[in-house]
């Protein structure tokens, strides 16, 4: 059992605990994060955790929500090229270099359980804001028409499903059981990338 | 504390292993599996699966053998169709009707950490079939020269990950929450479908 140690109270409690939480859940996993424990790492008493989060899955929704601040931030820091096509791509590039970069924070976006949502509007903010990056690449190819709503948001779901799926498909071990050819599972992320360009080159 | 029941021993007790194990896993988690509680639940005694087992890892490789030939099942169970493209179609949905009746094997399969699998060719060799079935209807599309192995392969890599990445998505909580047109969860998966054989038609 970890010892306790009492020492000063951070100047930042809340965001102590948030960063504490994230290191935690690295450790352990999501499903055994506790107030309790986020309170013993800061040796701080029982109780101070619960003067900013009324309960973990508030704690949770603050770890997730930076998550996504940062995810969003990478997106939004990818060279940003004129043609929208283009540009999509290289948002793909900064969505598998995310993913390769930061996989507990891609796993707890992506593969986990959220807490209950509705008692976090500034999270599904932060995780709309995300989306709504890759729903302002389509818009520049569909163009901005209400008619043109569902098809944006459906080929979002599509190259978000593709991106997605070959993150979650080279991780599982899988993979490299299935005697590919050497240059396969190198070339794979890229050859999605182009099969979507070619998909949304070919729209009616 | 479940009661220990003590009946007459399976006939069949490896089989009947297997199917234990895998309603155990439905309950409590794939982590914790252990021989000895498939004893339990069996009403034998704790040594006896062993007879069958060396441990839980073996146990679990014969599940997920289970799961990979079901869904090889599934997936040769479509409407065959000439047309190799309709066929792929045909097979796209024989894959979500999979994964919506089966989500639990669904999740052992492609969402969870595997037993050390060098010890467990048998169950490489079904996840391998269920692959080739892809790898199949691909050749058919792209011929069956040795120079279109890596293209085919790459192919069903891309093909793989966005059904797989559109049944994650969908099944997620997030997708929810983003504040999508009415009619777009519905079709997105369909939505998937189509654009992966507009991306197959425009191949060189």
């Amino acid at each position: 059992m970890p010892k306790k140690i009492k020492t000063e109270e951070p100047v930042d409690l809340k965001e102590a605990c948030i960063q504490v939480a994230r290191d935690f859940i690295a450790e352990h996993g999501i499903e055994n994060l506790s107030l309790r424990d986020v309170a013993r790492r800061l040796g701080v008493s029982h109780q101070a955790p619960y003067r900013h989060y009324p309960n973990r899955d508030h704690l949770l929704a603050e770890v997730l929500r930076r998550c996504f601040q940062g995810f969003a931030a990478h997106l939004d820091a990818r060279d940003r090229l004129d043609d929208p096509k283009a540009d999509l791509q290289s948002m793909g590039r900064q969505y598998l270099s995310y993913a390769a970069q930061h996989p507990l924070e891609y796993r707890l976006m992506f593969d986990t359980p959220w807490p209950q949502a509705a008692e976090h509007p500034s999270l599904l903010q932060d995780a709309r804001h995300a989306f709504d990056l890759l729903l302002g690449v389509l818009r520049r190819i569909h163009g901005t028409q209400a008619s043109k709503r569902a098809l944006i948001e459906l080929d979002a779901l599509y190259i978000w499903s593709s991106m997605h799926g070959i993150v979650g498909i080279m991780q599982c071990k899988l993979t490299d059981r299935l005697e590919l050819s050497p240059q396969v599972p190198d070339q794979a992320a890229l050859h999605v990338m182009q099969m979507i360009l070619k998909a949304m080159d070919s729209h009616r």
